[in-house]
């Protein structure tokens, strides 16, 4: 799908595919390509050329009206000369949100609104939730065993899952806003929380560290000053650990706490409110049990591999109170799979 | 494949199917339906009628060539008149183990053998594993929430899986020789072990019963007259608890115990010595982790159900002791994936 080549370069932007079709032909193609640069709609239009006059021009969402980091692109469609123009989905930015439609009908245009809708609303889950709700989509990934351990009883965890799988994980890394973890997982594993190799986008490490006690020796915190980390903290933390933590080149973000835990919500609101698109929870056990707790995870990735650890006091990928009941639990949705040399890829995005 | 066919009618038997083939046609088609029935030979034989004289005949398995419950299907063979006998694998049972092949040899048959042998070995590789082992080949099933719990924290567990998962479950406990649970289970869930609707096979329901616990009134001991029912117990049981036992239709079988535990091969090897192909251990997750823990387990069979419970305290599908190292877990090689109506059925049988 023309759309998602721009997949981790766009965001905040919706990912958006246009195709301009004459008698039955493609004459043009274009998508959105990064943020900032031009839309899918003129991009179709230029590789159309005259061709797009009397044409049709589909398009996954609607075409914006308003002066962005980009002309409108319904000036661009009017200007084109396309007869009919059939839209994917109407785009709930307050600034277009219909009127793109409404402006493309007074030119004259035949507009279909609504084609394919359902996977036009798939492709840009992420986009819509922040719009709707201030909110970025939460991704959540662990890596287990067939028997769902994601460590021995004894601790050891490395590893579980393949190279193929590893390479999957960093692929997507490399695609969203940030990347989040525990103190625990810090003080387990000290991972470096990068893409290798890097994609599109740089994630910022976010620790959850309710009581400021990451070490200022991990490789997170001496990596700070060259890439984006943040400690979302509480005033549990002492403000001498958090001022070490900022002069190391750390954002250190105090948030609301409740009953001695970091409130998400007060997180993921923030991380909203900059516009972040995409986060992924990567653990460890009790940072995953806190966010589904709070029903905060919108999708899951879950790499298996194919062997048993077995153990009752193997830790498991979500810990925390859980639910009590099996009617109360997270409801995923369909999942799809993907082999990956052995290991098994499961998710419902 | 017309081998598949016979699935939990043959056994102990091995399941074999056959084609006469003439002039690229086939004229004749055959498999073994069920243990004592006619071998797939002489069924494609009597399909394949004058035509098979001069023709090839295809069989995944060594003809017999003793007096079974049948007569040999070498004679058959040779009377038949085919020139070519193409063989998929040879068959180890002792009165067989390549006499069949050399027999059609000195009759002037071409005979090949090994011909796609790989896919005919993991047609049969129940039956082989008893002969070669002589204990029959175990599968494990467990269904669980998609982060690898069997039930919430506070011990709900009814139901994680769906009903078409529960259905092919069902399917397949009336295919096997025995469904394996502990006591545990039983005083839980107090489950019948029957196959609803029944299949090809009436499973014997066995229980790990190291000290003789389980309860009179439970459903397993209340149909014990109708259904063959097998209480493994140790020396740790009071001989009054299985008088008890044995008066309501259960047959008790006393194992050695190693350390406070009933061993598990000692109950592979009386099962094998019933000449028992399949069995299925259903768990809990503590005689999941006593099979797991001597290796004892071949095939998975797991439903994941597209939901997460979390929690800490909740209970994984293998308990025990678990490995220590992820390096020595247990290997369960490639997995394949079937979509159950939402959930996920995973196995590497």
């Amino acid at each position: 799908m023309l759309a998602t080549r721009g997949r981790g370069a766009v965001e905040p932007n919706p990912m958006v595919g246009a195709l301009v079709v004459r008698d039955g032909q493609v004459v043009g193609e274009g998508w959105h390509g990064k943020f900032g640069g031009p839309h899918a709609e003129p991009v179709a239009f230029d590789d159309a050329k005259d061709a797009a006059a009397g044409a049709t021009l589909y398009v996954t969402l609607e075409p914006c009206c308003h002066h962005g980091k980009t002309p409108p692109c319904t000036d661009r469609v009017i200007a084109s000369g396309v007869r009919r123009v059939v839209i994917g989905m109407a785009d709930p930015f307050p600034q277009v949100a219909g009127r793109g439609t409404d402006l493309l009908r007074q030119a004259g245009i035949d507009v279909t609104v609504g084609c394919l809708e359902e996977g036009c609303r798939a492709l840009n889950r992420p986009y819509l939730k922040l719009l709707r709700t201030g909110r970025p989509f939460v991704h959540a990934k662990w890596a287990m065993s067939l028997d769902g351990r994601i460590a021995t009883a004894t601790g050891d965890s490395k590893w579980i899952s393949n190279e193929a799988s590893r390479r999957h994980a960093h692929q997507f890394r490399g695609i969203i806003d940030a990347i989040i973890v525990g103190t625990g997982t810090v003080l387990a594993d000290d991972p470096s929380l990068t893409a290798r190799p890097p994609g599109p986008r740089v994630a910022t490490r976010v620790v959850l560290d309710t009581r400021g006690r990451i070490p200022r020796e991990s490789k997170l915190v001496q990596t700070a000053r060259d890439l984006p980390t943040l400690i979302a903290t509480t005033s549990l933390a002492a403000e001498q650990d958090l001022e070490a933590l900022r002069a190391a080149g750390c954002e250190c973000l105090v948030l609301p706490e409740i009953a001695g835990r970091l409130s998400i919500d007060a997180l993921l609101e923030e991380l909203g409110r900059r516009w972040f698109t995409n986060v992924l929870v990567e653990g460890g056990s009790g940072v995953l049990g806190s966010f589904v707790a709070e029903r905060a995870i919108d999708a899951v990735r879950v790499y298996v591999a194919p062997c048993i650890i077995g153990g009752a006091r193997a830790m498991g990928p979500v810990g925390g109170d859980g639910f009590s009941l099996i009617r109360d639990s997270h409801d995923l949705g369909p999942l799809r799979t993907e082999s990956l040399e052995g290991d098994l890829f499961i998710t419902n995005s």
